[in-house]
């Protein structure tokens, strides 16, 4: 049995859905894999407010207590970039795998991060980061590395889509926002999902491995301007509206491209709803290739982090080198 | 930059298709992975037959020649149970990696042969063996590791659905049997494909990964006994009649069922046309996961194959560990 010590930092909407996730699967995950899972120490801003799975006698307020502690794998979940940078950092200075959930800070340090964790010995796992519970990272990487992928596009902002699916059931921009954020599903900054930021955050790292390329252009256009008038003049004709990234190669490296567009019934994308996500790959060999599933919430984005977790200490390859 | 020395044992569709992959994918795979692959020899029952894009200096009919030159991965691509099990047990204790394609071979001996291969401290890539080139068992196995499956379904026969989707067209039993043949995607022997056997294989496979456990239940109808006035009858209630195998966990251990199921127009199976292959992963944490792509044919299922070879020269946790 493999003992594994994880430290938490941030336990908000997923951190404590991760902390019932280990909690729930610790004797599945004992019996398949041999690892034992403990959560040894978790980061919070506030002491005193009431989060029942969590033992309230892990929580600190001391980033430096909880990293240094010695974790084998330290889960960054606080999102933003310049904190949870410098964690990372520390924690991959100590010599501990890091798994995060965290788009923005891979969006602007990314390969700074990985070339550290290379030089550590250690590894980074963040497909929680991009698409929820969808395995799209270790697909890109592994399931597909034998052919050449030519494109990739996707539906990858659950907050537009669960906004752009309750516009077309009759509800309001504004209400239908509200309900994105209490359901959890919102950045913290909504104004980055309307408009299209964090959809291209996703397909510039999706692109990246992909094609192992950086991205030389970028063309974002979000939800926001759209109108309720849009999307009622979109069903008249049987279509959808959906918020849909593209990558693909040009010369030179990746072009990233984020439009609402006006889907027919039959396609792929036209039927993917309310904060589900879905990413079609077209391979040299394969063809297209479909990934659906819930690209947003507390437990389906704490699976991807646990997932990426137990790769990690089962030394995964995949993951610690560079895309 | 890793040599990686490959006996391919079969060179039909999918081994023509491997080794044209192989060459076209060299460079790339180089440059991103630090991997130089070579096929160093071909096991084929006739030398004489031409084989266009392979090198008849490599091509061998001894068994034991391919195998013992030392190669550092066997692709298994000769089908069957009795000689091809033989071969990868002879690879195995030559300390060789075994990728295949062989879902019979995995349904008749797979523990033993993980059992052996975890001995040898080697691995068996089987990607390719279920489910053409959707990475339904690294998704299962490490993709989705953190959280408790809860049911799959799929429609994984792409001979039965290609049969289903031509005759939806107009076209006879007979005659959309032969093309599904002509195109590479039937079994040897399609009785298999038509009556289920190769769906319930399949999903022997992925079920026993999903739940850890063995078959202990099962109950197959293939579509051997569908009429074109079944399909006709379908379509007129708007509803399209597909392939479904389910496993599922019961006490015990995995049920598994296989019978053309009736789907309404909006069902995601419904649209899978062709040779597609489609399965959907209910978790209790993620919930509904769906993955659709090319499910036979020569070059999509190469393509499982060389991410798997992939996937092992580069030590992939995932693959050695028994289910």
């Amino acid at each position: 049995m493999k003992r594994v010590a994880i430290a938490l930092l941030g336990c908000g909407t997923v951190g404590s859905g991760f902390v019932e996730l280990v909690e729930r699967e610790r004797s599945r995950i004992r019996s398949r894999f041999a690892v034992d899972l403990r959560i040894t120490s978790i980061l919070v801003r506030d002491l005193g407010k009431p989060r029942p799975p969590v033992d309230p006698r892990l929580l600190t307020t001391s980033a430096i207590e909880a990293i240094d502690a010695g974790a084998d794998v330290v889960v960054e979940l606080i999102g933003g970039v310049h904190s949870a940078g410098a964690y990372v950092r520390r924690a991959l200075r100590h010599g501990a795998h890091v798994v995060t959930a965290n788009k923005a800070l891979l969006a602007t340090s990314g390969s700074a991060l990985l070339s550290l964790a290379a030089e550590q010995g250690v590894s980074i796992g963040f497909e929680a980061s991009v698409c929820g519970c969808i395995p799209i990272v270790q697909v890109l990487r592994e399931g597909l590395a034998g052919d050449a992928i030519e494109a990739l596009g996707g539906v990858v902002n659950g907050t537009c889509n669960y906004i752009l699916t309750r516009m077309e059931q009759g509800a309001g921009f504004e209400e239908a926002l509200r309900e994105a954020q209490q359901r959890g599903f919102a950045e913290a900054d909504p104004s980055l999902d309307l408009d299209g930021t964090d959809a291209a955050q996703k397909m510039t790292i999706l692109g990246q491995i992909a094609f192992g390329e950086t991205v030389v252009r970028s063309r974002v256009r979000g939800i926001d301007a759209l109108s309720a008038a849009d999307i009622r003049s979109a069903q008249h004709r049987g279509a959808a509206l959906r918020l849909v990234a593209r990558a693909e190669r040009v010369p030179g490296g990746v072009a990233i491209d984020v439009a609402p567009r006006e889907l027919p019934a039959g396609h792929p994308f036209a039927s993917v709803a309310a904060e589900e996500n879905a990413v079609m790959i077209r391979g040299r060999a394969i063809g297209e290739l479909l990934l659906r599933g819930k690209g947003a919430g507390a437990m389906p984005t704490a699976a991807a982090v646990l997932s990426d977790v137990l790769g990690t200490v089962r030394g995964r390859a995949g993951i610690p080198t560079a895309a």
